[in-house]
């Protein structure tokens, strides 16, 4: 455990929560009465996913960029609550997907329940996020989230046709990133940005940022799960190879390993088991893929700073600056 | 298979195709462009599922209602394709529940492709009708269709949580059924007429209409699964019986059996089995809960029918009495 990581760490979420904790507060007083309800099984379930929901990143960026950009009002705590539970239905979908057992340590509904709940407890909160966003009083919000949640699952459903897929390309990686990370990080900075009163030219800035620095956070993640990490993210190790998802350094080992290399490398790749995730290990460092795709991240950072330059100078917007640089630096 | 059943089916079909075939079309076309993609794995699924779509019954409704209440405008054609893509998002879901092989003969998402494919598509169609739905000029219909999937997916949680309970009471039993049949029945004739122009007075009645008639539709469907017709709904004979799922009949089965019976019955119901399939049939028999369920239907039925009367006689309004009638006759 690096200590100095976990200091900046806990020193970045103390600002964040200075600035808008209590909104923050409010975002989620309204996402639980949103899923208020008489049925018990369903209030087991809601306290239950309650446990695994992680670092609010989405809410936080849309909290924080309509900060930055004039002011936070009501509009902002539905919409923050909106973004989060879109993003706690796909980890709920997600970990029927991947049939994952745990999530930061806690049991998943479908290892706890069963299948069935997992389905239908996603689309729950699925349709309240939508019914949640229909309180506002246009359709603006409701079009932006259903437009976003459509790419959201059409990158999804391209990941999985793609799974062992050994010859994704670059291009079509970052479709997927694109899709089941950045998208839903780019609406969050959207709606705060518009729902402040930002110019069309500031609030598609913003969108770029939070694209950017979406894209930054999932090569960053992506990294952890090869080289480690695990109590922090609560994940287990090298489970991108396990479920044969090609991520971008296992994609760049495979194209610029030389022919005989190449060979046993794709080997290992379509045969994962613990003793190949070992002899994987060196081909990793020789080619120093990590290194290459930690520059990739920086430079989604280096572009996401980039759109934030076009804010006036604020508290908000040096601590979104600085939640950048940690989607990049928990990766090194 | 019974002829005169047939006949007065393609009859009132023929009646529906010539007053709203025309709008059944452009909903269709509304339906088919919203999920236009580049994926062609995508595609695939879309055009596959569309096999299995079945019978327009809330579209139809929506129009018939919209008809009936002053005129079909472009407000109903796009609110006809959200409802049945919602309905077609719960069948795709309801199938990975179920672990159905194959709905109205053709394979199902999950066994032709898979359960990740499946959960990821039902949710593809989801987002998509919310997105669809917020293409119109207010909120209106995006707050109506965000609460009644909500209750959508309370109801169907329900039935999981309630599967292999025996003692389900009749209210929880129709408590399911409002939920997983009769809300997207209401919410249709709630759109079509609200989008008409009616009366709030007139709009709540066409709800209720829908509500009833969706109730009916689906205790002859409960009846249909104990009675057969495997040609017909293209399902398998006592699937409820098979995942101890107690509908109407069997609750009133065990209910009014004298305790001999009972005990004997219940055993039968714990331990579904081709065999004891076979041993419950006469219990069902001498216990006319088959005749019971269906004056339960037909209380439903009439009670549609005196909600559509506030409506001034049209000929839309006549195949709606029509369609309520056909509901319960199915079963006879």
């Amino acid at each position: 455990m690096d200590t100095s990581k976990d200091l900046a760490e806990q020193n970045l979420i103390a600002k964040i929560l200075e600035a808008v904790g209590t909104d923050l507060l409010k975002a989620e007083q309204i996402f639980a009465e949103e899923l208020q309800t008489d049925q018990p099984v369903i209030r087991d379930i809601h306290e239950h996913v309650s446990r695994f929901r992680g670092k609010r990143i989405r809410p936080t960026l849309l909290l924080l960029t309509a900060d930055a950009c004039g002011g936070i009002n009501h509009n902002h705590h539905v919409l923050a609550a909106v973004v989060e539970m879109i993003h706690t239905a796909t980890l709920v979908h997600d970990d029927v997907l991947d049939d994952a057992e745990t999530r930061r340590h806690v049991a998943t509904v479908n290892s706890r329940w069963n299948t069935e709940t997992s389905v239908l407890f996603g689309d729950y909160l699925f349709t309240h996020s939508f019914h949640l966003a229909s309180s506002l009083d246009s359709t603006f919000a409701c079009r932006k989230i259903g437009r976003s949640t459509n790419v959201v699952c059409e990158g999804e459903l391209t990941q999985i046709g793609e799974r062992g897929n050994l010859d994704l390309t670059e291009e079509r990686y970052f479709e997927i990133i694109d899709g089941k990370t950045a998208e839903l990080c780019a609406v969050s900075c959207l709606l705060g940005a518009h729902y402040a009163g930002c110019t069309a030219e500031e609030t598609e800035a913003l969108e770029q940022f939070g694209r950017d620095l979406g894209s930054a956070f999932q090569i960053a993640d992506d990294i952890l799960d090869i080289m480690g990490e695990e109590t922090q993210a609560g994940k287990s190790l090298g489970s991108d190879f396990y479920k044969q998802k090609m991520t971008l350094p296992l994609i760049r080992l495979l194209r610029q390993a030389d022919p005989a290399d190449e060979e046993v490398i794709r080997g290992l790749l379509a045969n994962p088991s613990p003793e190949n995730w070992e002899k994987l290990a060196p081909y990793i460092q020789e080619y120093r893929v990590i290194d290459s795709a930690r520059q990739t991240a920086n430079e989604y950072a280096t572009s996401a700073r980039a759109h934030l330059a076009k804010l006036p100078a604020s508290n908000s917007r040096t601590i979104l600056e600085e939640l950048t640089e940690f989607a990049i630096q928990r990766s090194h």
